[in-house]
């Protein structure tokens, strides 16, 4: 059986799918896609021998010819998109976020009931390189989990407010964070110094200060500006030891009295084996009709309370905050 | 279109290209495998849902469910099976050594005519990491490339002779240098000191001398005992600059008073995605009726003829012998 | 002119600041040692020919034969032999701290006058490893200072407060952390989770937020029962760039499936030349009649009071505290 | 005691030296210096108070303010100089190479007799990398040793021969391969290909194979022009496991999407600590009546005798040449 999927959305993120799935991923093909830009929608219609194009985003989650879809679509419009899925009994694959708020997201679980729907696209659970950091980080390994140290820099980012970037960036290891260390974030502090002048209106960076059930502490460092590269840093402190990313990168330079490695200049390098992983599991998941190991809707909805809760902190002068479930 | 794989010899290398087809490879699926050993053809043909097991490699080679056959049995089966891919006109992906001699692998060479049906598969010209060593090592980059020095080492293999391990082991080197440095082997010389007491009969390790048409002096380490771990190593040295592999690893472990990464027991985990990629281009090579950017029976012949003369070096005392292709 | 030096407390400090004198140092000799073990004393003093031994540190301040004096005797004793050393007009290097409180630092600074004398053992700022570091963060090639990440970790400590902790072991990044960035530290807060089975009563790891006037935010991660190796890490984060230190190591050791380097099991190899080329300074500033660049009486006061706010923070449940100078 | 230091030649090295004994060894002080450029002898003696200028290097070793005497003057005038010190009864520290050829070693040899009095300048004993190398790669932890890979890389070096580069520069290999390995070289050949453009007249690079007696073969880059930076690397692999030099960082730099570390120059901050800890070790080998750690006079008719038998398989196609000793 080949999974026929549905995009929503071909800006680059959802072209990157639609390109993954035609031209890696086994047992899937795109069948349909949607863009508010009807010219780009056609553009990689055409692209993807064979790939229809829809109305909107609900005509192709009507579409017979669509088994399951992707909404790779404005944050905006999520939250509906994935509820005419759940009312078709469509799998679906959404960005994050799922809903742009707490209410929404209980919403969209409630509406899913005892269906396994809906999946969210944290992609860094299928990055080969965190899933080795939770190997090497067990508690077997390295002893009770104390303390982590996480840095998230990218090279530059438009002009936005500093929530934004919590809720778009940080999120990201709002969901890894309790994944790795398999505790939620309890409560949680923010915190910022000098700002980049690369940084518009912003505070950049931000030091957050999270802290799990188990009683992990975390610092994190939110940099979109930070212009040297693209680089997720993850360090997990134990009783016994400590494990870490190691930079990655596959060649040296030597020249010019230096010795370097180079960083990419945004995310798709660096998770391009992520989105990969992640997609051949939710195709997989969807053509043996059983649950898959992506992060659920409720994940999501967790992810965004703790970034509510820093929002929270960063209007109240770094108080710390509880994060209630 | 899917392209039906037929896969002859299920062994460790054939049973993980059926996996991948099957499992990682867009626009294929296995239709058919054979293996000497009847029980393991058809335990991995019910794994695969859908493949049937033919009575031998040649049944599998004629059977009309199968537009694509890959060759990983026994070395000593390779000639005759491409032969008969060849009389049958169909796509055969040859795991190396193409024949065990050159003078057969030249009767295939002849067979093929101008069709485009032969691959032979060295699969490190698909690895990202010599892809990336190929682009920092380019000449507006480097300057002219002047030396390289390859390291190829194993932590273990079997008793055997040293002209065993020049044929299936450096066999990797000698096709992957000419093509990072767009140059023929035309010379080499063969050297070793002490033997590693873990080796048996063979000496171990080997030094090489490999010398190209461009002037390149390479110097290669093979070690097929070296206990540590699975390592390739490679670095070009140019007038302007240096251009090498970093050690691949996602984690670093500190405990012990050590800081560490790991290294892989065999060459399967670090060549990996190499597989997966070579496999990816042939099935859409094959689907887009065009050549693919796989080694060819030329490259395969070439790096024989190498191996021939780097084991005349040893019967003659490290003599300097020339290459004639 | 050969400074003559003496010594008081010739435990594991004093007796390797006494062995690199008479060792490695141009320009001085050690002439008396002075220790509570008496002992001690004698054995050192045999072992450095030449050097008598004083009653005590008094009588070694007071010894003619003595141009200058080194206190490394137990901390409660610092502030009164620094008191007889300024008494008697003669340098003085004190190691940190200089004395207990920060009433009693003032009294010492208003003693010394505009004379000076007292040096205190702040040896990162020698350390080679922090001075280019110091240079690879100027502002020049990274850009404003925004963010600094600090990481100090030893092997194991015995049981104690986390107060102490801070005043011992935190202080030398409380010293070296506004010496490298140019700005005092103005605010703190303290931190904690889960602590470490191995680490008797203390919180450990602490975590502590300091912010400088330049508003530069430091995470500094303490943690005294790390288990895996002394470690100090520091990483300087710019608007144009980030400058952090490489992992100190000379050699790499592939065996057993890890590629490592080793760790010290304390400060002294990591900060032996700090220490040396502390001591020559000291030494050629006194021959030279001329101030020295070590740390100077007011640096060892600013330390203790960041260090004197973090353990108020400490026991009020992580509040902000400014840091009065 | 203080030992009282003639040194003859004061240009980069020997005014090196001369700054090093005055302002970082314990126990020593220049008393006099001599230079064929008097303007530049007296220039040194200014800077360091004190030294007289000795009217050439005869009359500075004939001098009773000189109890010990550095050659670091013009590689033809070593060996008079050191045969004068020897007549003189004073131990002399002779920069490599002892003598220009092997006979006059032996003369020299001669005439020292049983006295310990002469050492030549291969300061990498004295490096810490080469220690930690040296103890790393111990029988007892990485088993029986099998194979070596070095390399010499210079920044530039101006036009010349071949030969030069190995007696002036292959040296250090030539005679710190033997020291780690505790096995003298007994086989060589010599290899070059294309030479760099940057290069001058002479083969750059050239590769030399070198074999112990207790056959370990060594591989040898050696590389004057190879313009990234000055780099020693040293690579031991023994039967279970290797040993190999870190590139030597104190500090890495994220900047312009690279993650860098820096090349020196040349060889001075690379050896300044071999060069003052061999400098210190010498010192107190004549103020303790003993004989040093540093190679002695066979150490460097040894090394000779390696560098003439490379040149020898140079001048005749790369042929195997025995070292006789």
């Amino acid at each position: 059986m080949t999974v026929r999927v549905g995009i929503i959305g071909v800006g680059i993120m959802g072209a990157d799918h639609a390109r993954k799935i035609n031209g890696s991923i086994s047992g899937a093909e795109v069948s349909a896609v949607a863009d508010f830009d009807a010219g780009r929608a056609s553009s990689i219609a055409a692209e993807l021998r064979g790939a229809s194009v829809a109305a909107d985003g609900f005509a192709l989650i009507a579409d017979e010819g669509v088994d399951a879809v992707i909404v790779a679509s404005h944050d905006s419009t999520h939250a509906e998109l994935v509820h005419a899925a759940l009312a078709a009994n469509k799998p679906v694959l959404c960005e994050k976020p799922l809903a742009p708020t707490a209410v929404e997201c209980r919403g969209i679980i409630a509406a899913q009931g005892d269906r396994d729907l809906i999946t969210v696209g944290f992609m860094r659970r299928f990055d080969p390189a965190y899933a080795e950091l939770e190997r090497a980080a067990a508690v077997e390994r390295i002893g009770e989990r104390l303390v982590a140290h996480c840095v998230s820099r990218n090279v530059q980012a438009g002009p936005g407010d500093s929530s934004a970037t919590i809720t778009n960036s940080a999120i990201h290891e709002l969901d890894i964070m309790p994944w790795l260390l398999g505790s939620p974030i309890t409560e949680v502090s923010w915190h910022a110094g000098r700002t980049s002048k690369h940084s518009g209106i912003r505070q950049d960076p931000q030091i957050m200060l999270l802290r799990t059930e188990s009683d992990v502490l975390i610092t994190l460092e939110l940099f979109v500006n930070a212009r040297y590269g693209y680089d997720t840093r993850c360090e997990i402190v134990g009783e016994d030891g400590v494990a870490s990313f190691a930079v990655p990168a596959h060649v040296i330079v030597d020249s010019g009295l230096r010795r370097s490695i180079d960083y990419p200049l945004d995310w798709i390098p660096r998770y391009a084996e992520a989105y990969r992983l992640e997609l051949q599991e939710w195709v997989d998941s969807i053509e043996q009709g059983r649950p898959s190991t992506l992060a659920d809707a409720e994940a999501g909805l967790r992810a965004g309370l703790v970034a509510d809760a820093l929002v929270e902190s960063m209007n109240d002068g770094g108080r710390k905050v509880t994060v209630e479930y």
